[in-house]
């Protein structure tokens, strides 16, 4: 479905009912960070708790981590991440807007753009961001016009390189020694901790070691709403297996992540027709990835990256291997061999799939009497509240005491029931519909002598009787 | 019970059955964080969702948020964070080593050391440490002939204080308009988004904000386990209510926090006679709290703070409210009045939860052959695994595969059950007990004939045979 100003409309809908609000918002905020409201955090865990069901808790090959936000500087150090997370930063020297260069001109463009003003540059110098600064980029930024997105002057400064890292000190001395860093991403702490897992698990390849937490990243323009944000959460898998194994060859491991990707994705209602895969060109790589697939989704903003997909090889760990001087590889039992294991990595935004939720859901629907209905089709399993249960009036108080023993019942059974006795019918219609709640179940007069409920669909709008001996089955059903 | 070395005991389980481990433990870790492990993961999974449960979705009166770690650096001018979060620091001028004033001289007896040495100095002014520093401190410290815990010296610098807030600074610019801190406690996301849940929620006073998150607080010397930690998460509420409603006095609404932390605190297995209630003392309070109570544990190396309970009066709102020109009132609908919420915090560290939970389930049993049976009674509710399934022997297909189908049945069922073959039963017996697992099935040749499997019990090791067809509903009530 096509949404005008979708974007407008779903960034209005999260603020106006408690999904989303700028962080720190009345201190006029901070740029990149966002509060979860009471309708976001349950959304929010609700997709986690999902993707912890599909790829931790009902396998028997993924054991679950839970590592520091702050770690020894050397982890990143050994990544690379000290050297090489860095963004091209440029500041007009008219008006000292600061940006990312790579904002400014578009990034697909830009290797074409080295090559024609009589440089060269492979992707990985790109990654790494070596040839965008100084006077080459300076040049180039020059010769393109490329104007400032503030004064639209074209006075650019000489572009440096910026550190994404977000840098803190840790302990009480001053010196080099208490650099610590928020982590910019959760897979390092799932490699720092591969050792750990194998000593205490014994697991057998091949198996994952999966992580939820948070990340940092000092984003220089922040943008698009949740998508680019500086304070995210990331949902990972590191999927270790035997590189030798000609049974089963890493493409054969590769195509089945993508599989339970798109699965999973699906699942929680994400829109399978705007979402495409990308597989990166072998010079767009990173040099120690032999395949990177994403998962795009046609955001109302550009279709963007929402999750990647990494062969990896066994890059991370014989980094920290080598860096901490420890023994990460892996002793095979039945065949007494000692080697490497390789790594497919899937993972995920926790934002990013929320935005991608929330655009795959909004609808909109013209009524007869001229009005706009908005509703969320969230999958049941993340929507927020499951159940809505009303009496129809909220003033009789027989109505109210019979509706009250089905809020108590159905919320035992599902906990996520919600009760609303306000204003009419229709308006708690309206309001369970914006914040995706399936099912609105009513008491009303002839529930008092039929022992039975309305139940109103949230999508279709459409309301069946159900008695209450049916109903626990039925919202089950439904559910499932 | 009790048991010798309790401590070192549960320090060594936790490594070696993949509990916690020291964070970043390859590189040599980095004082003051760990990183949990797959069962680490799960107890805390576990005890967080408890939590949630319990104090957010089965209520009616509570709203949930997420706020960002990263805040608005006036958020903490705000609060008091940046010019009273502050400890007392003081090297050793032989040997170098840094110390916490307060962790060299028994914290109790400060008040009173300074009162002793001439000075005067109530309980806001050491909690703000003022009047730790400078040369009373440094005489008192000599006086006392407090000796360095490394070196034995008495060879004290001049004592400085030192915020503990870790600082970062976001954004493209690099002065002061770009500092901000790791948030040092979860509170203050909640009283920041207050205005938010009253505006899209509309809720009813009396009510709460929960929140659950890391905080960082750079000790200077991180130490018992991972009680006193630089990287943690708090789970708080921020409760609500009419100062002036004369039905419901604030001392009432204090009492029932009480109630329910413990009535929580015992249901997921914190041994209630190790729990005391500690009530501050007025003098020791912060001058806006009525009252502070605190649960304590005995834990191994002392009774200490488990988690707090404070009347807050409105201070931290109306702060909020000066510092960022935003009202942060309520407007009672009924009785058409304006007025700021007072506010009760009940608040816990899910680390310091944790090992207290630990503490209290780790068991010790003389077997009769002489060796030592160690056992984690944890509550059934937060056990990494609920039940565990096994064939008897690993190389008879029939018993494996009659196992395997008990096992994806109650897998299903109750998700956390995990599958063990290896070694002998014995053997396993022990593996399951020492990570708390209540309950291990068995399936046997008898099985085979009887439909019929062994259930043996963590704590009695007791063993009783369960039909197939009553396996489900037997586990079920003993989980609940």
């Amino acid at each position: 479905m096509h949404t005008e100003n979708l974007m407008e409309k779903i960034v209005s809908l999260c603020k106006r009912r408690g999904f989303v609000f700028q962080g720190s918002e009345i201190y006029g905020g901070l740029a990149g960070t966002y509060d979860y409201g009471p309708l976001g955090s349950l959304l929010k865990n609700n997709i986690r708790d999902s993707w912890l069901r599909k790829f931790v808790h009902t396998r028997m090959d993924m054991y679950l981590v839970d590592a520091a936000i702050l770690m020894n500087q050397r982890v990143w150090q050994a990544t690379g991440h000290v050297d090489e997370f860095i963004d091209p930063l440029v500041e007009c020297s008219n008006c000292q807007k600061r940006c990312r260069v790579d904002a400014i001109v578009d990034e697909k463009d830009i290797m074409g753009l080295v090559a024609r003003h009589g440089g060269s540059a492979t992707a990985e110098d790109l990654a790494s961001a070596q040839k965008f600064v100084g006077p080459l980029m300076k040049y180039i930024l020059e010769q393109e016009h490329v104007t400032c997105p503030d004064c639209k002057k074209v006075a650019w400064g000489m572009p440096r390189v910026f550190n994404m890292m977000l840098e803190t000190r840790v302990g009480a001395a001053a010196d080099s020694t208490s650099v610590s860093y928020l982590r910019p991403e959760t897979a390092q702490g799932i490699f720092v901790n591969y050792k750990n897992v194998v000593d205490t698990q014994s697991p057998k390849l091949p198996f994952g070691i999966a992580q939820v937490g948070k990340a940092f990243r000092n984003e220089i323009t922040p943008r698009d709403f949740i998508f680019r944000v500086r304070e995210l959460e990331q949902m990972e898998i590191e999927y270790f297996f035997n590189p030798d194994d000609t049974e089963k060859p890493w493409q054969e491991l590769f195509d089945y992540w993508k599989e339970e990707q798109l699965e999973w994705f699906t699942a929680i209602g994400i829109d399978a027709e705007r979402l495409h895969d990308y597989e990166h060109p072998a010079e767009a790589r990173a040099h120690y990835s032999l395949k990177t697939v994403d998962w795009e989704f046609e955001y109302p903003f550009g279709t963007k990256e929402m999750s990647g997909l990494a062969y990896r090889t066994n890059f991370d760990l014989s980094r920290h291997s080598e860096f901490s001087g420890q023994k990460l590889d892996y002793f095979d039992e039945d065949t007494k061999t000692r080697f490497a294991p390789h790594v497919i990595e899937p993972s995920v935004g926790l934002e990013r799939l929320f935005l991608a939720v929330l655009a795959s859901a909004y609808s909109e629907e013209i009524l007869e009497n001229g009005e706009t209905r908005v509703y969320l089709k969230l999958a049941p399993k993340i929507a927020p509240y499951k159940v809505c249960v009303s009496p129809l009036l909220r003033n009789k108080p027989d109505l109210v005491e019979k509706a009250k023993v089905v809020f108590q019942a159905l919320r035992d059974e599902f906990t996520y029931v919600v009760w609303d006795d306000s204003g009419n019918i229709g308006k708690r219609y309206r309001r369970q519909d914006e914040i995706g709640t399936p099912m609105c179940i009513v008491v009303d007069f002839d529930s008092l002598d039929n022992d039975d409920v309305t139940i109103r669909d949230r999508d279709t709008a459409e309301q069946v009787r159900v008695p209450m001996s049916e109903l626990s089955e039925h919202i089950r059903t439904r559910l499932a």
